[in-house]
């Protein structure tokens, strides 16, 4: 059964758009539910809103909308801040539950905010930690007895390669390690059972293939045997047991409620469970053959046309996320040229173009036009102008 | 000169708002401003709306805003989480500027997130810091050589009574002590000078008198000289010094910039950004002048109607914010009946009823018409029936 559903989506005319792994395009949906917040919640309700709109069920109710996206039961994930934080507070919480452990290991294919947040945490903390960065392919040979936490992308930002999240949290348990997921690359891309691996926490952001827009909030889960125990570093009021009754102690919260922290982005919830609607009845078995069928025929076509572009990501389906990453030398300036024909993909340096298959709202008619519009791009060396070779942003 | 300018909130006919100390109004520039960004800016231009539209810069575009407000330079405040967050990232800074002092001083005035942040963050570092709560009126006296860090909300959220940021500052620096100034209900409020009391760290909500909207994200403001030396504890990509170069190891940002963390919360931003023109031409001493006029009308009108009522707030005008609370026995089922006939306020547990006052959108009129509804409702006993008198939902 077809996952394609374009006519929810409000996609620019002639546009490819393959970026859904950065920013998700904008459902249809979003604009008047978010006209709504705004004029008939905040606007005629004012304070009355916290009550009478549910704003302060939104981070728990969109929580569980993205639960059932990632294989988490109702009650176990809550929305607020951004990735960055959710980083923060599941890793805080994992060194608390390995006090006499001193190392947090990860890989050099994590997004880097991810390490930096665990690099700052650990400073700050100042108690000895250290975080090993190691080769993705060898993670599992490091994870081993002194580890108190793993934290790992389950899918790689750069070339979609896929970690085994089952084994390698098995792993990880079988050491005594904490494992911590983040799923920026992977909540409605592929099929995830995070209940099932029995991991401690995940977390993901919510902008990229769940379309909740820019600065979209992110998503916490802890496994629900936890959530009653864990303590958060970032004891904010939303997160107490009692945020009403303005007690000068901090009590969590039951739960994994606990880790809501200040006053949750009620305009940006509402756009993001607006933006949901477009998963009813999405069977994520389907999306993910939906998506390999497009990469691959993406992988063949390109390919066939530009022998000058190497593939950079895992040539088997299987290993590889809902994106696929080529390396041209010209990567950039290439990028722009395509960008400048409606072809939109994002380029990671030094050499990576990267394309995001999102069976939502592409079909394999643009999969296969794309690939004719690069080959004109590469082969017709059109990259090659002063306004697409300028040098790119890394400020 | 009048800053009187109601034409620009949309506000519910018939309804006095007394509790934009708690969230503003929606201003009537913001609807368009959200749809503008959502359709215009996401819509159309998706990932490439980072650049042509600005976002990226967003948040220290209407951190200058904000810092208008507060006597804060541009290029000092910047945007984004929530106030919970940034009053830890400022704690934190803090307390590794003063690595051989234990103590963290605050009052019981304060807003018990940031207590609670404190808590989280000391309990979480676990190197023998404490939290010192006192009693407002003695902070003077408690600030010694060995506190750390001093902070403090300037104006209490019960009762309105606030501090003097400049003589506590100057004692927090006599004694060596850095300085954190929590501005969530000063910030459009009164008229504040941070950089002119050279206070370290200055936070604050925009959702209150800033009226940015339920979730509004909240600012933080570093003293310039020392916002190339601060190390954050939450080390956010965002907050890199080049954050698209994706390198491995953080490198923080020249400037207050390196306290933004995560991905900007792009739609609320809008919205605030829409919500704070209707600050363009007005005095904070022709604000605050404003302000004291009306809350003096309503303490004179109340109190000759209502002698049931007790103030809560300091008499004299120059020791309150713009907030003005009264006890009485009954608050919270006369507040519910104040509610049900448009006069809208809130509740502060036990007894307390908090009336705010924004003198952009409130006049002398509004404020005897509420204090006529007061004296009916409570000489009418009117609060005296069953929906009123249910128990506040304090969970």
């Amino acid at each position: 059964m077809s996952v394609l559903r374009k006519e929810m989506f409000d996609l620019p005319a002639g546009m490819i758009y393959l970026d859904g792994n950065s920013l998700g395009p904008l459902p249809r949906a979003v604009a008047a539910r978010v006209a709504q917040a705004i004029t008939g919640e905040w606007g005629a309700h004012l304070i009355k809103g916290w009550n009478v709109d549910g704003w302060m069920a939104l981070p728990s109710r969109v929580g569980d909308a993205v639960g059932q996206l990632i294989g988490a039961p109702a009650g176990s994930v809550v929305m607020g801040d951004t990735l960055s934080i959710k980083v923060y507070q599941a890793l805080s919480a994992a060194l608390q539950m390995r006090p006499d452990r001193k190392v947090v290991l990860s890989d050099n294919g994590n997004f880097p905010t991810d390490l930096y947040m665990a690099d700052g945490l650990i400073r700050h903390l100042s108690h000895g930690h250290r975080l090993d960065v190691v080769d993705p392919e060898v993670v599992m040979d490091a994870i081993t007895d002194e580890v108190a936490a793993v934290m790992l992308t389950q899918v790689d930002y750069r070339t979609g390669r896929m970690h085994d999240i089952a084994a390698i949290t098995a792993k990880a348990h079988a050491v005594g390690a904490v494992m911590i997921w983040d799923l920026a690359h992977s909540a409605g891309a592929v099929p995830v059972d995070i209940a099932g691996c029995h991991a401690e926490f995940a977390v993901g952001c919510t902008y990229k293939y769940l379309n909740g827009g820019p600065g979209a909030p992110a998503f916490i889960y802890v496994r629900p045997d936890l959530a009653d125990s864990v303590q958060p570093a970032l004891a904010g009021w939303l997160g107490h047991a009692a945020p009403f009754a303005f007690d000068l102690d901090y009590r969590p919260a039951p739960g994994v409620e606990r880790m809501r922290v200040g006053t949750p982005p009620v305009i940006q919830l509402a756009a993001l469970e607006a933006a949901l609607e477009v998963w009813e009845g999405v069977e994520m078995g389907a999306l993910r053959a939906a998506s390999i069928a497009l990469s691959e025929v993406f992988i063949r076509e390109v390919e066939a046309r530009c022998p000058e572009l190497t593939l950079a990501s895992p040539r088997d389906a299987s290993l590889r996320g809902s994106q696929v990453s080529f390396r041209f030398e010209h990567g950039y300036a290439a990028m722009q040229a395509l960008i400048a024909r409606d072809v939109i993909g994002d380029f990671r340096a030094p050499d990576t173009m990267r394309f995001g298959f999102t069976p939502l709202y592409l079909d394999e008619g643009d999969v296969v036009r794309a690939a004719e519009i690069i080959e004109e791009v590469i082969c017709g060396r059109l990259w090659h102008r002063p306004e697409y070779l300028a040098r790119q942003r890394v400020t």
